[in-house]
């Protein structure tokens, strides 16, 4: 055991709880980017924080893409027009003329974009906690784009998740092991504007609903 | 829009974000708890955080089950010492043995047992984001469990994720709707003991990598 492993645990007190709970208020999808880039290092550092996810069995299963390439980034973009059309014709009248009036990715100027796989096949972990429950794998990489979700909000870099996209397509565009399954392509950057509340609450998608009506007791 | 929403953000400043890190850190699985329990109200000020967690399409589809009858968590508890037998049965020579001391589960100790599951069937979002992966609702769930963990781990409360169960079972025996898909079976409670490395390190299992392994450019 190392010095460090055996310090006394910190003190989450209550400033720093109450400070806790404004960044999960203030953690948005951000679509609106401005194109600037990040400082060096930044994503490196935000990305060492993902990786103290929690993961099952320790398997770590999160694979990182910055995704550089101009023309792999073209490609992306291209996917995700098209399957966005092919939403909106899923939608009919008033919901329609809503979602298509709706910014749902940063692909245009966000200067990072990020693909997160979770490699099926890795041997970290040795299987522990995934024989009756193999979704545990991509589960650990969705806690590990959260946790950076939450670092790059503290150090003012937005984030957005797109999954309107094919994720085989995705996945032949960026060249990547046929054992890895893209579970997140996210964009990062410096936030256009700040809000505390969700973008497709101020459209008028989808509000809120109140905590009580999501818990059960049995 | 409400004065809360058009106040400026909060400065989440240095310290914050030191602080923010080392959550990160001490947030571990546990599965060795003190059977006291929990102050009134706290889990539902936990989960009413947990529920800041991001979704597709603001779909929301986390549900909480919160187990207290004793003889559902009996039968919980003897579908994991199945599963967990199942499991050991798979390894062999050295790993086998280091199984067997493996201490996987906290529902001997745990004062609260929490059921979290996908809505299915939820018509909120209106399938924003899902077209081409559906598997967002319950990535959406595991997004609220790990922000659960981390409000849990700041006040000073064990998070355990119970994955070596079967999730058709478990919803069986907590009679939820047809619709709901088991995502994460969590106990919760004061820790015996604090650590800042990974018990799963520490009994030998399986190392952390180096973060330069996960990150691939293109």
């Amino acid at each position: 055991m190392t010095d460090e492993n055996a310090a006394p645990p910190p003190d989450f007190d209550a400033a720093f709880r109450d400070k806790l709970k404004d960044l999960f208020l203030w953690r948005r999808d951000v679509r609106r980017f401005l194109a600037d880039p990040l400082p060096d290092g930044l994503i490196e550092e935000l990305l060492g924080q993902a990786a103290l996810a929690p993961s099952v069995g320790n398997s770590q299963p999160w694979r990182f893409v910055l995704v550089e390439d101009t023309e792999r980034r073209r490609r992306v973009r291209d996917d995700f027009e098209a399957a966005n059309q092919d939403a909106l014709n899923g939608y009919s009248g008033e919901r329609a003329q809503t979602y298509a009036g709706l910014k749902l990715a940063g692909l245009d100027k966000a200067p990072v974009q990020l693909a997160v796989f979770s490699d099926q096949a890795t041997e970290r972990g040795h299987g522990l906690g995934q024989n009756t429950m193999p979704e545990m794998l991509p589960y650990s990489v969705v806690a590990a784009v959260n946790t950076l979700w939450l670092a790059a909000r503290a150090a003012g870099v937005g984030v957005g998740w797109v999954s309107i996209l094919h994720p085989e397509k995705v996945s032949a565009v960026l060249d990547v092991p046929a054992d890895w399954r893209l579970v997140a392509y996210l964009c990062l950057g410096r936030p256009e504007e700040e809000h505390r509340d969700p973008e497709l609450v101020r459209a008028g998608w989808q509000d809120r609903a109140a905590i009580g009506e999501f818990i059960l007791k049995r």
